[in-house]
Formats: structure tokens, sequence, C-alpha cells
């Protein structure tokens, strides 16, 4: 199960993906049987190291692949990602003893993990009980948990001081006090099943506790959110690449020549061919930092506990650097290749505006010139940005 | 009758045509009930001079009513403005006698003209019968065809050296042997009736005949297309002020403050304020392009069958700057202001996306880079672009 | 001596200058032929009203004089301007006596004003005496100094609290104790005469005081910055067009066809034709903001002390706006125009860098990033800047 | 001498050359001093094999050795690149003994070369004799030459169909009827020692010939000029990494905070911040595109005959790519950087401009609009460009 495997089950998935894409975007809601294909692909257990009987697949491999997938149907790329996410949840933060129990679980079981941590809400609260927590209040946006097995979720929690704390666990979406609303209603990334999960006296035996509140982090524990982020920026890539062979595949095959222009071929056109050019020129530095920062966090987690907070530090700004121009890349591609195709391809039949809805819906996930700032203050002075939620 | 009145009715009518503008761009289709209210306002006589009942304004109080009701619901704005670019064709190809009774009877019956003249569609013919002409065939993407009381058609006439030609003329949209068909399903500009209009063998009298095939025109008589893409331009323009000021009462009302960022209040964000300073000079470019335009469009009116090639280049130049301007302040306003609304702004209740989908079917209506080369050939070599259907 | 007067006048000028252009740009230093040459154009009485013997032309008539100036020498250009800004300072500080007196014999002595008023530099002070001040000290970045009749010059005075305040006044050039020092050594902006003015214990008399320590500005009063301001921008606009207008008979008389290109003549190379189109919508919209900018200053002249602050702010801000695009014109028309002439256009003997030179010196004279900002706060909620040396 | 040694020759030698790099910018001219330092550091041997007593480096590392020489000097690393350049010539030209002979005494002899190829100049011409050929006439813009040893010589040979072809040879810089004219007078590269080589009846015997009139070319012999654009791409990079640093560096040490700012401290502005982070958001992808496309052509040397059209098409696509992002970035970065370190940082002292009038000259070796229309046409179709002089 190398490589080939890997890419062959990918292409798969994406062309399946694919096919009811347009179709779902007009729907929204929840897409269960694509969610049992992803199920289906054995890429679930793509993190999952080889002796819990997963793929044990490499940072690079697992953001090509997101990537792939985003070309196909950026929503349940970004629902399969986050599943990943959770799995490095426990990667990064479990136990040894958690990490023995749950990850040939999730692989054998095949869990599809979802996400409740948002963290700008914070009314979910945990109160303390014997062997544990009692949780109590909903947690929105928390993408993938519509139809998930298992929750990563983070919950407040009163310090005696007075402050207030993270506790982070996870759960079965099924655990009783649970349920999940429907309730993402944006113009793009319909179907990430981002809704609220509500939680009604739910318990959090002290076993299933990922995080303590106040815990203090290592530079590796705060690889979470640089996972995330990278996701985001392969996410963003994949929705740029995708746009760019929509329209050039529409141009090739169905646009007409322009009127009163150079070329008898649309294709031959000069001033269009220096525009692919130059919006190749988005896509192609996203894909090089990217790429770049896949390695970089592969070789971040080889370290260990030996990552410190400047190595930490310049991932983190590399991580930046590809997130920003995927963004771009994402947006710019979207909406501009239209001019590339012509009129004919704004038919709401082909539903090639998608790319850009869900391109603006997903990127507006944390702001982009808060990145170019950390990236500027890093270059000015060296300072690195300070671990969080977003960065 | 003056400004005061034009300016209050607009305004009135902008209010009602934006209370219901993102429910009726969810349902695309036919907007019976607001092109009712167009009609009610009076403000189809613009350009209807006064000796035949009408306002007679003048072009820049035209676009500048365009510009404010496309900033409510750039589709109606579009059927607005081009049934006021079919009152200048007859004001432009009309004999005398033929603007004695058209406009007279336009301003008392209260007609809604519609466009049935797209040039890319050569399928309607035109044979030539006693007294006038038989009308065979479709006409697509008419647009504010359907619902309309009269179009003005284009068709092919076959002239006897083999080769074609075009054929105007004017007839009631009840005339027997027409159909109208809603067909346009663009993701934009969902409700400019820009259906297909069929004719079954349908009688064109003589006398409604407003350009005979081959006729040869004078530089005033090609100011049809210079009206009709400045319309473009004040639609653009209107598209990006509104997705603008929407974005700005967002980050007024609504938008959190940036995590990590500068500011306890998000519009005190320094670099916030920055890109609405960027991306108001997209827009006001834009504005003092079209109102310069509109100006010197008035004087090319004024100067009748006097207007020589040199000076319809010169205006038709002035309108291209104009379109440009405005087609890249609509798409990347209505872009990139969710940059700094957020991402609560993409909720699909608000519908804050339709600015882009409009902006970006409408500004595909012909190739801005060709536009572009227009405007770097007249300023490299002083050549001007040949009149055609789209310069 | 009415608008073609001046036109005639102006042009002429404007060949003189250019002539000697290139030249005087490697040579630095003073011009001192060139001054006489202007004070031979009779122009310096642009400002100066008709009942004291000057041309009392308007706002807009002075800047599109400055702007035809700086197309043919930007450092020229600017030592003529600075000399209105201080006649203009005359008309807006100066007491009815003083204009009465000074207006005259600018005109009929030809005085040439420079200035010594930088805010930046607050090394001059002034100490009171009988019947008027005794100054002390340097002010450097005195632009228009070397070589001038007449200098407005500020101090700053010691206030009774220990705070400090800046007196404004005129002096001649050659009163006693004055010294000026040839120091200015930017790479750009070569012959603007900028520099360091040396006050050995000069005696300013009461009479020659503009504007006392400490007093309160009226909205009119504090014009002075926004004529400043709006020099500038005609300046950089001048500046960009003019290196168009060099590409562009580069291009046309002596540039090669490009090798592997689409056409035999360079200029009929589509993608070169495009371009030039994008370079003309720089400086398009530049202009168009500096014409909008001129008539508002003219408008709030002639309010004179019936202009309220939120006028005042509402002409800065149309004043930033066509600052930053002026700007922006001439920086980057300036650097890529070179793409469209080639190669060959970089040869020493022909001098075309220093459009680019002279734009990057002059355009910073005060972040343009603030000025976006000023722009994006009016925008957001209607701020308007605060009075300042800059804004 | 392993890859520590080659880093700190070449860190010792830009910094050598740094230190006179303004001053000698001023003077122009040849840079005796400096070519005689490039001669000691040992690092013309980098491209010779080590069996023939050179360093036999990769390609990545000669271009990182460019890069950092070009961020100090310019002008000397180009005539630095343009000696490897001439290297290659033999390496990818020369027969096995021509290598043999050539390398092994271009190492022990410490020769420099120089390049005479320019293909846009055809006035030099070969006219065949006994044991080989006779060269007459001029060849402009040959980089190098002033001060060289070696010359690699095109020029064109009549053949019998009446066509003409080019013929490639060496010759010693002072062989008979040789004369170098020191002729070069750009604004920028002033020390690019480009001058026009007079070759007055020289004979070149067939033995010297690397490159025969009409010879057909394989992939492989077309690398050079895949080579010379990378060299072109990290020149550009270099002055642009360079102009970056020195305004960072005038930033934090010398530039006063914005007046009416948000910052006691420039480096903490945020809007300043930002514009860092944006300027090196052009560097950094012309980073990874140059060292993306120096492992390219590292795999394309390896593959020796059996490249292939569409492998070489590959490379120069993954090349051109490199040098639009350098030119950008080169030419955007060294005249933006001022607006972040302010209106001090343009003293003619500093010699700041540098940068861009070194960009500028040299980014017009050929249209960067035609690498971007190879790019569209290969992305959009598969089309690899034609091998010729510039692709």
């Amino acid at each position: 199960m190398g490589s080939d495997w890997i890419n062959e089950r990918t292409e798969r998935l994406a062309r399946q993906l694919e096919a009811t894409a347009v179709e779902r975007d007009r729907q929204g809601g929840h897409a269960a049987a694509e969610r049992q294909a992803i199920r289906d692909s054995g890429l679930l257990g793509l993190l999952i190291p080889q002796d819990a009987g997963g793929l044990g697949a490499s940072w690079p491999t697992l953001y090509r692949v997101v990537r792939r997938l985003a070309q196909a149907d950026s929503a349940l790329a970004h629902v399969f990602a986050f599943h990943h996410l959770q799995v490095a949840t426990v990667l990064l933060w479990g136990t040894p003893a958690q990490q023995r129990t749950l990850l040939p679980r999730s692989q054998s079981e095949g869990w599809f993990w979802g996400n409740a941590l948002n963290p700008q809400d914070t009314r979910l609260v945990a109160q303390p009980v014997a062997d544990g927590w009692r949780l109590q209040g909903p947690k929105s946006y928390a993408s993938g948990s519509v139809g998930s097995d298992r929750l990563v979720v983070g919950a407040q929690v009163q310090l005696a001081d007075g402050s207030s704390a993270r506790l982070v666990g996870h759960l079965a979406t099924q655990a009783e006090g649970i349920t999940v609303q429907q309730d993402w209603d944006a113009f793009g990334q319909r179907q990430t099943d981002s809704g609220t999960v509500h939680f009604h006296d739910v318990f959090l035996p002290q076993r299933d506790v990922l995080q303590a509140p106040g815990s203090t982090s290592t530079p590796r524990a705060t690889l979470r959110t640089l996972v995330s982020q990278l996701i985001m920026a392969n996410l963003y890539l994949g929705i740029g690449q995708a746009a760019y062979e929509a329209g050039r595949r529409y141009t090739l095959e169905r646009a007409r020549p322009w009127p009163n222009g150079h070329a008898a071929r649309l294709a031959d056109e000069p001033q269009l061919q220096q525009r692919y050019g130059e919006l190749w020129l988005l896509l192609r530095p996203a894909e090089l930092a990217c790429e770049a920062a896949a390695l970089q966090l592969q070789a971040a987690f080889e370290q260990g506990e030996a990552l410190d907070a400047s190595g930490r530090g310049a991932l983190a700004i590399a991580i930046s650097e590809a997130k920003v121009l995927a963004h771009r890349a994402g947006i710019d591609v979207s909406s501009q290749v239209f001019e590339l195709a012509g009129a004919g391809a704004t038919s709401g039949r082909l539903g090639l505006d998608r790319f850009w809805r869900n391109a603006r819906v997903h990127t507006l996930h944390d702001p982009v010139d808060l990145k170019l700032r950390d990236i500027g203050r890093h270059r000015l002075e060296g300072h690195v940005p300070e671990p969080s939620s977003y960065s």
C-alpha cells in the first residue's frame, strides 16, 4: 500500500466526487453517499501509523491527496482533511496510552472524525465531576460534525483564579446528550457539514481528555494549528487549480474566437495566451510553497519534542507564505479565468461559479492581512508569531 | 419634473427593488411586479423628448439613474437601461416620421422596450415580401424580451451578391408569430429576462424598418454601440459601489475584531482602513471616467450629423476607459470586500455573493482585453476602433 | 493675457526646459539660466490677482501649467510650483495690508519665492525682540531656496508654558545673516535647489510675520497643506505622462520588433498594445482625479472663511485620491514603460531613467499608505484627516 | 573543496565586491581590481569538472553563487556568470578533444571567458580559408569582453544556397586583429564590460570551432540558452533580495516614524509590516522557482543526449517561470522598498537607486511578455517553445 496505491485510490475517489459536485453544491446539506465513498477509499488511514494498521503516509503525501480531492470537491476535501486534523490531534496531544487505544480503533472501526473546537465560540462549558467532566452548551462551525463517528471537542473550564482555560477531549458523536444541528448556510463550501453541536449534560471521562485545562504547550504541541493552516492552503490551491483547468477546457472546447480579435482560434490569441501565463504564475508559486512547507512540517514532526520555538516559528512563517499565495491563487484564478473562457462559461448548468464561491467562503477563516503582517514582522526583525488557534 | 423629481423617483424605485433583490436573485425568472414598479416610476420616459411627452433628460442623468438602480438590483437595472437603449435606437436610426409616431406612443402607452439584436446569433432571417419582410428563426440572449411591449429586432437578409446584411426593425412583442422563451440560466444577472425570441413567419411592415440592410452608417448612427457600452460600464460600477457599501456596513455593524489584531474595534484596524482606501481607489476612477464619458456622449449627440469619425473614435476610447475601469472595480471590489467584512458575511441569508456573480456574468459581454488593446492602439498611433456591435 | 497666452507661454517654457533636462539632471546643482527663463516667462504671476498686476489665474489653470512643466523637467516644475505655494501663503495667511504690499511688489520686482518651512526640522528658533524676532539656526530641505528672492520661513518659538509653536514670516533671501547651502544630494529631482538655509541672528520685523505662534487656524488657513499636496500630485502625474510619451516615441521610432514575436512592426504587437492600454489606465484616472480636485480647491477658495471643517476634509480626501493615483501612475509608468520600449531605451545618453528617479524621490514626501488609510477612514465612517503639515 | 569552501569563498568575494559597489556604479567602466578578485577567489572553476582540475559543482550550487554575488554587485555577477556560460558552451558544444584541451587550460591558466555571441548583431562575418575561417566585423553587447582572456564568438557564414548560418568558435581575446571597445553606456549594470568587439581579419582555426554553421542541434545542445536564461533569473532575484535587505536595514536603523502614524517605532507600523510581507511574497516565489529550475536543469544535464524535446521544453517553461517571477521581484522590490524606508533613503550617497537601475537594464534582455505567452501556450495545449537564442 505504497504511493501508487494511494495515488490510484485518490484519483478514483476524486473522480467519484467530481461527478456529482455541481449538483451537490446546488443542494447543500449532508453528502452521506460521498462520505461513505471516502470511508471506502481507505484513505482515512493515511496518517495512522502502520503499526496501528494505518498507511503511515508522510505529510507531503497527505497534503497532495487533500489538494487532489479539493480540485474535485473542496467541501468534501475539507471534511476529509479535518478528519486527519483530528487524527493529528491524537498524535500530538494524546498520551502514549491514548494513542495505543485510539489509533488502532480509528482504523479498524473506520472512524470518520469531526471537529468541535472553534475557538471563537466559548459557550460550551465543562464542569469537573468524579472521574471526568460534564459538558454543557453549543459549539458552532463544527466542520465535519454531521455524520461523523468521533469528535474532538474543546470546552471552557473555569479556573480557581477566576480565569478560564480550554479543555480538549474526544467523544463518540453518538454519545448520549450530543445532537448535531445542520445550520451551516454559507454560499460556498456548502457540504462541509459545519453544523452546531449541542452538548446536553454530556459526560467526558478523564481518560478521554487530550489536553487538560491550563496545560502548558511545547512547540511540538502547538503544531496542530499549523497542520490546520496548511490544510487550508492546499484546499485553496486545489480550488484554483480546478478553476484553471475548467477554464482551459472551456477555452479549448467550446469558447468562440473573439469578435474583432487577432486569431481565428481563441487559443491562438496572444493576449489570451499571456493571461493564461499570468494566472499560472499565481498557481505555481502557491504549489511550490505548499510543497516546501509540507516538507518543513514533516521535518518538524520528525524532530519530536526537540522542536524549539524558533524552528516552530520558521515553520509557521513558511506555512503562512503558502497560505497567502494559495489564498490569492484560489480567489483570483477562480474569478479571472472567466475572462478567458467567455460568457458561455457562466451558464448555471456548468456550475463554474462554485470555485469562486468555495474559495471565497473558505479563505475567510482568518484574516489574510494578519498573515502578511506576520511574514513582514518575521523578515523585518525575526519575530515569530505567537502560537494560537490561528498562527 | 426636473432633476429633483428624477432623483426622488429613482431613489424610491431603487429602495423598492433592493428590498427583494436577494430573494429574487435566488428565484431567477421574470420579475413581473418589479417591472411594473419600473413602469410606475415614470422613469421609462427619461430619454423621450419633452415635446413627445417624455422627460428629455440628458445622458449624464440617464447614466446616473442606471447606476443607482444597479446598486439596488443590477439585473433589473440592465432591463431598465436596455429599454432606454431601444429608445435611443429610435432617436438615432428612426426617420423623423417614425420618431413623431413612436416616441409619443411609447410614452403615452407606457411601452417597455426589449432587445432582440444579438449580433452573434444570425439564425433569424428576413425575406422580402410586398410592403415589408417576413421574419423566421430564433434570436437568443434577447435582454428584457420577456414581459416587454416592444422589441427592436435584427434579422439577416440575403443580398443579391450572395452576401448577407442586417435589417433592423421594431415590432410589438405581442405580434402574431412571436414567442419568447425563458431560457436564460447564467449564475448571475438572473432576472434580466434575456430569453430567446422565436419568430414564426412574422410580418415586419416596411414602415417599421429602422435600419435597411446594407445602409451605410454615419458616425452618429454608430453611437448606438457606445450608448450600450456605457450602460455596461455604469452597471458594473453600480455593482461595485453596492458591494463596497454592503461590506462597509457589515464591518461597522456586525464584524468581529481580528483575533490577534491591533485594534479593539475592527473599523480601527489600520490595515483594514488602508484596504478600504485601496478598494475605493478602484471605484472612484471608474466613477470619474463614467461621468466624463457621459458628458462626452452628450456633446457627441448635440453635434448631430456633424460628428466625425475621429470625434466618434475619441468618444469610443473614453467609454472604453470607463468600461475597463468599471469592469475591474465591479469584479475586484465585489470579491475582495469579503476580506474586510469577514467570514460572517458569507452567510447565504445575506446573499452578498450576488454582487460578484452579477458582475462576473455581465462583464463578459465582450472581452476586456480587446478594450485595453483599443486604448493602447489609440494612445500609440491615434487609431480609433472600427465601429461595430462591440466598439 | 487669457488662457491662450498662458498656454503659449507654458508650452514655450516647457520646451526650453526639456531641451537641456537630461544634461542638467546629470549635473545636478542650481539651474540659474532656467530659473531666469521661468522669470522671463511671466508665469510667476499666475496666482497674483489681476488688481495686483498678476494673471489672476484659477487653480485648475495653475495646476495644468505645473503638470505641463513637470513633463519637461519635474525638478524645475517643483521650484516653479513652490513659488506659487508661497504666494498662496500670502493669500491665505497675509493680512489685507500685507497682501496689498507684497503681491504687487512680488509681481513688479519679479520675485521668485522659496520655501523654508520643513516641519520636520525644528532647529530654527525665533526669539522675540523689539518690533520683531531674531532667527537663529538652520532649516533643511528648503525647496527653491537657492537662487530665490524671497523666502517663507518657519521658526520655533518657546511659549510661556514651556511648549513650542511655529512662527511663519517672510524675508528677502539676501537679508543679512542668511546663507543658503547647496547640500541636496538625492538621486532624483536633482535641481530643486532644496538646500539648507542658515539663519545667523536674522531680524524678522513684526510686520513681516504671516502667522503668529499659537494662532488658531480656520479651515481656510489650513488650505496651504492641500495646495502643496495637490502640487505633488500634479508633479507625479506630469512625470508619468512624460515617461509614457517618451516610451511611446521610442517604440514607434527606434525599437526593434520582438524576436519570436507576432508582428513585423513592434507597434502592431497585440500584447504590447494591451500594455500601453494598461499603463494609460494608470495615468488617465490620475488626470481625472487631479482635475476634479483642482475644481474642488477652486470652490473651497471661493467660499472664503465660510469653508467649514467638513468641506475642508472632503477636499483633503479628494486631493489624497489624486495624490495616491498620481503617485502610482508616476512610479509604475516610469518603471514599466521600458518593457514596451526595450533594452535600447536604457542607453545613458537618452536619460530616460530620470523619470523613475524623479518620481521615486518626490513621491516619498509623506507616506502614501497613510493617505490610503485617510481615504479608508473617510469612506468607512466619514472621518476627515486632522489638518497638519501633511494632510 | 566542498560546499563549505565554496560558500566561504563566495561570501568573502561578495563582501569584497559590495564594499565598493556604490562607488563603482557611479564610475562605470571596467573593474580591473574586482575582476582580479574574482580570479583569485577560485570560483571561476565551479563548472569545470574535477578531472580537469575544477570544482565540478552542480548547477544549483552555481546559481546560488551567482545569486549571492548579484546581491553584492549585479554587474560583476553578470560578468562572473557569463564566464560560466562560456564554460558551459564548451561542455555542451565542444568535442571530447576540445574539452580535454580547453577545460584543463581554462582552469590552470585562470582564463576569464567573455561572450561575443549577441544574435541580434549579425555584422560579424566569417569567410572560409584553408584550415579555418577569417573573421571580419564588429560584435556589440559582448558581455565580459573587456578584460577577458578568452571569447566565445559567433559569426555569420554565407551558405551555398544564399542563406546564412552561424558559426561559433573560441579565440584568445589577445589574438591578432581583435580589439575591444568600451562603448556600453546603459544607466545600470554599468560594469558588465559589455563592449563591442571588433574583428579585423582574425583567423579562427578549424580546431577551435565549437559549432559548425548549419549543424543540427540536439535538445541537449540547445540547453545553452536555458543556462543563460536561468543566469538572468538569478541575477534579477539577487538584486531584489539586496534591495529588500537594504530597505529593511534603513527602516530599522535610520528611518523616522511616520508623521501622524500609528506607532512610535517605524518597524511597529502595522501597514508597513504588511508591506514588508507583500514584498517578501514577490521574492520568495522567485527563489523557490529558481531553485526548482536549477534542480531540473541538473537533471537535464545528467540525462545527456537522452534528453528529448519535450523534456527540454518542460525545462524551458520551468526556467521561464523562474525568470518572470524574478524579473518582477527585482523590479518591484527595488522600486517599492523606498516607500518603506522613506525619503532619507534617496540620498545619492547611499546609492540605493542602483538596484532598480540594474534590474531595469538587465530585465530587458528579452521581452517578459513573450515568456508569459510561452507559459500560457504550454499550459493551454502543451506547446513547448521553439529553441532559439531567447527560449
